[in-house]
């Protein structure tokens, strides 16, 4: 980075807004995918103005931006992969503005994290339900960025479904609003709709309105078991398709069961090719144990061979414990674990993991699913032991497969976790060169001078 | 239109499907704004691949095209004001091309009529909730383009939170795909959340993919009656906020109630400052109660002199009557009616009836108003004598202060109209210079040499 530079940032924001040291370079080189690439610089913007200020030097000036939310993102939407600056927001513009019960609406900067969202609206009766496995850590503005889904997305939908209005900072300076604190709104083009999911690279989100609910007073949870994963995936769809609505239908292979069962000893059916757990929520206890009837006759017409309804908190939250340490539990099959977020329409999915089964054997490589199939959504993990060129070789020849078999089954590359640079080799897979062109379009449109988080998106 | 031109189209569709006649150009010169344009020709496209070479075709020679469903909008998005050719498809691509019980989704044409949709899906046992009031007769297709909302939004939302995918064309000719059959997809940019609401300036829609809900087995219908507006939009928010999610809550004030009762004698009460009609679904009683009750509860405390609930659907439907008629109705108080569909956040209400009130008191107009305050949105109705000169220009005075009231309230110049031709001058009022240049820079990504339906939206 140049001097002059390294002055008008440090000028702009103080000096302890503005790092260009080796440590905070080291610092912000890394997200989930654990690859590292140093940025120039870090910088932690106080307002929207000063947002706009970094942006217009930036465009003016040809350095590339690339912003960041907690780094806990799958793909490499926050990696400097070409060098530029950090911008980050979680020193100043990480407050809740506004809990607005009339419109049951609340107003955050970029940088809040999502539990801390979470819990503020519970605490006034409200409830904000996109709630990603990175809940703990994870920003709302990374959020909206990648589209985040979670566990209450068969149920609740994701990220999207809740942001109602944006502000945002154009490459040029130029700051914007797009959408408005009202249920419906068509005036003009739903700028708010592309700025979602576009992973930084068409606009910096410097404030985010969303889409409150009334918190359910009411859940039970519910867990069964079966023979094969067929019969748990036929029972997914056939769930769902029977006017049931749960907030979450979420699954485990045998292989994850086993992984947790290993590690921490709950007592879990080793022997079921897997298990389904899920809840239902409402105010009004009839209509959960109407919900939960229907599930357990479904369920049952698919070869279930358990069905188990939690009695109260502490069961509901002992069911829940092995999806909730599967993750890290199935890394006992490789040092290595390629994981995608593939997801598909609902019927398909007991094709999907027969498929990934056939893959598996052929490569003669543990793949470990589990994932809300509520939604489609299955977690494949791909286990190899990464001293093993070889194995990692095959491993990722393994997961090109699947990618090909998920789109040929009308499903996408990335239900939750986005493109970034881990997915973007697969992009043709998925879309045309008439519609990576039109993409490429948007972004001319928004970034001329391609400054903003390039090269992400296969762009 | 040049002969070269017209033997192209003829050639390509066939005379039966390309026609020029003057006949053809008046009958497809309106909508419901009832200004009138005479297009240059009319085609009927039988396929996705005739769309292709239609709009090659005009891009090369820069025609211009405008996409037409039934020409059923208020706001001009389907007349043809500069010339071109309406591009129908009421003629041939108006199949429902497949109801997907297993993922619980359609697919059909754009021509498709919305309430030919929702008989389909309802006799599979399926429900597709955007209901606007134009159901009978307007297009999923134009829906689509205008994001059409309805009687159901306050609890389901409209028509942009039922589109999973499109295919559309795009003026070069190139088909392209955006979403998929997926509840989840965050691969490449949301280009189907940009088309949604687009009017038909960025592309042309050839194929929509729809999610579909399970039908509720139960609705329930309540009546509040106030005696003041002031009362009623209180009431509205502070039900919503309270934890109930009802299907609809529907307002007419007195001198709409007083045009239905004046017409149709169904024994309204005409002394009333206002009431609101309420639906509530599900599939367990208990649930729909528990709602009626929390309803009753909130609009009590906030002055309800009456409250009634239908004992069965024939009661349900005589409440709903005078909701469904009063659109028609208040023209007995002038013979141009100045109808705009503004929306507020909910909490927003009280206020905007306020000062709508002092402006038809400064204007001395009439300006009745019903809609769906559920969702904040309000059909205000600037009654004026279409041949008093001076009276029209006083109305449309009235109107701009509306639209600043709303915008001032943190609302949106439409909810679900549109902005087309009509709402137009307007959208200075509710965007900066720098947003409409960004809506500028995103149409000509898509169509740099202005083809599609040019001169829409301010643009």
């Amino acid at each position: 980075m140049k001097a002059v530079d390294i002055s008008f940032f440090q000028n702009l924001l103080g000096k302890d807004n503005a790092y260009f040291d080796e440590a905070h370079k080291l610092a912000y080189s890394y997200d989930a995918t654990r690859k590292k690439f140093r940025p120039d610089g870090v910088l932690f913007p106080r307002n929207e103005e000063d947002v706009s200020k970094i942006l217009k030097y930036c465009n003016d000036n040809l350095i590339t931006i690339i912003p960041r939310g907690a780094g806990s993102g799958f793909t490499g939407g926050a990696l400097a992969i070409n060098g530029g600056v950090i911008l980050s927001f979680e020193k100043h513009m990480n407050k809740i503005l506004e809990i607005d019960l009339e419109n049951m609406v609340a107003v955050v900067q970029p940088g809040v994290i999502n539990i801390d969202l979470q819990k503020a609206v519970e605490e006034k009766g409200l409830f904000y339900p996109p709630d990603p496995a990175s809940m703990n850590y994870s920003t709302i503005g990374g959020n909206v960025s990648e589209n985040a889904g979670g566990m209450r997305a068969a149920k609740y939908g994701i990220t999207k479904d809740y942001v109602m209005a944006l502000r945002a900072v154009l490459p040029n300076g130029d700051i914007i609003r797009a959408g408005k604190r009202t249920i419906k709104d068509v005036a003009g083009y739903n700028i708010a709709g592309i700025l979602i999911a576009s992973e930084g690279s068409l606009g910096i989100i410097t404030e985010i309105t969303l889409k409150l609910l009334s918190k359910p007073k009411l859940k039970k949870t519910a867990m069964g078991v079966f023979d094969s994963v067929n019969s748990a995936m036929n029972a997914v769809y056939k769930t769902l398709a029977s006017g049931v609505n749960p907030v979450a239908m979420e699954f485990l292979d045998n292989l994850s069961i086993k992984a947790v069962e290993n590690q921490y000893k709950k007592g879990l059916p080793t022997n079921a090719g897997a298990i389904l757990i899920s809840d239902v929520d409402g105010d009004v206890m009839e209509a959960l144990n109407s919900d939960l009837e229907i599930i357990e006759k479904v369920f049952k017409e698919n070869k279930a061979i358990e069905f188990v309804v939690a009695k109260d908190e502490k069961e509901s939250a002992n069911l829940w414990f092995a999806r909730r340490n599967c993750s890290q539990a199935i890394t006992v099959y490789g040092s290595l674990k390629i994981n995608e977020d593939i997801t598909v329409p609902r019927a398909k999915l007991p094709e999907l993991l027969e498929k990934i089964d056939e893959i598996s054997k052929k490569y003669d490589i543990k793949i470990p699913c589990f994932g809300h199939t509520g939604d489609g959504n299955v977690h494949t993990n791909v286990m190899v032991d990464k001293n093993d060129e070889n194995a990692v070789k095959k491993g990722y020849a393994a997961i090109e497969e699947i990618f090909k078999i998920t789109v040929d089954l009308g499903g996408t590359l990335s239900g939750e976790h986005g493109i970034g640079i881990s997915k973007a080799p697969y992009m043709n897979l998925a879309f045309s060169d008439e519609e990576m062109n039109l993409f490429r379009q948007i972004k001319k449109a928004f970034d001329p001078n391609n400054i903003l988080n390039p090269y992400k998106m296969g762009l």
